[in-house]
């Protein structure tokens, strides 16, 4: 990151974005040509599981190429040039967000109690409400044989949030002021989290 | 895309995704090791354009390899396993959503006034209320020297659509009643969308 002041340094608030986040986008590569697919998923430990297809293009790549990079982004605010600045110009006008970004290597599971493991770590983040067999009854054995699991080991992970800690106090008291006036779901949350990090 | 019944077809809805979406990701690959980072982004008929540090990792990576997969992942609702199903298996348990995914290559814009059209299209597209001095005047100039631009040349673009097309008559009903009942935001978007591609 270039930027040290945007990084997260408290490795609780990228556990709560992993644990928060349903998707997270996924980058492979194969002959140096990068393809990026959305996968749910969930984060145990040092490692993300998240399950597909037994043939595809996921697959294909994971199969030529192990290493692969992960990231989520969550948009805070848009914040419009004129909310940090008299002079119009367009310069100041920026995205708000936080970020997860990991790199490391995929590996097929084929371990099977490895997978109902996987699986049913998946399901609880999702469905935590239940309402369903667990998955180490043999009714599923047919079905989880025929599911890709797929283990993501990360070797490396950076956060990364953007909410105008940068700004001097002048500039940050009238992005406040905007974003209180406008008022959207988004600029409250916004508030709440340049008043956290401030 | 493996099963077919989930692609879209209509190039009139890619281009509403594209353009209705604020960022993208992007899947970057050096030495065949994938790299994924947020942008916030305009399209411009088969190009991408987004801007960036003259500096950093996303520089570094695009002058190393211009080969580049960009992708959006919008969620439906998340559909939990007992919405379709009678049977307490979690198997049905899936998530609705649409995506766009694209791969070509990455150039940095050289030409100015190309820089200043692409910049001027993305103040256009995430502040089309104006309210800032247009980009082609020389107050600028220094700015946008200082400003890398890319251009993501489109080779082949694909969209997703996963709206419970694929259900049976009696377990699309199921779905639409239990996302009556809950009723979030986001089911109340993922009825219309099951309905409007029933």
């Amino acid at each position: 990151m270039r930027k040290s002041e945007f990084e997260i340094k408290n490795k609780e608030i990228i556990e709560e974005i992993l644990n928060s986040s349903e998707y997270a986008t996924l980058a492979l590569a194969y002959d140096n040509k990068p393809y990026s697919v959305p996968v749910n998923f969930v984060h145990d430990g040092n490692v993300v599981y998240f399950h597909g297809a037994k043939k595809g293009k996921k697959k294909e790549f994971i199969v030529s190429n192990s290493y692969a990079a992960f990231s989520i982004a969550l948009p805070y605010s848009l914040i419009q040039s004129y909310f940090s600045s008299n002079d119009e110009m367009a310069c100041p006008a920026t995205q708000f967000f936080r970020s997860v970004c990991a790199s490391g290597q995929i590996f097929i599971v084929e371990d099977y109690d490895e997978k109902v493991r996987a699986l049913s770590l998946l399901m609880k983040k999702l469905q935590p409400e239940g309402k369903y067999k667990p998955l180490n009854q043999e009714v599923y054995t047919k079905m989880i044989n025929a599911t890709e699991v797929f283990r993501f080991d990360i070797e490396n992970i950076t956060g990364k949030l953007k909410v105008g800690q940068n700004l001097s106090q002048d500039r940050y008291e009238m992005v406040l002021d905007y974003l209180e006036k406008r008022a959207y779901n988004i600029d409250k949350e916004t508030i709440l989290s340049m008043k956290e990090n401030r």
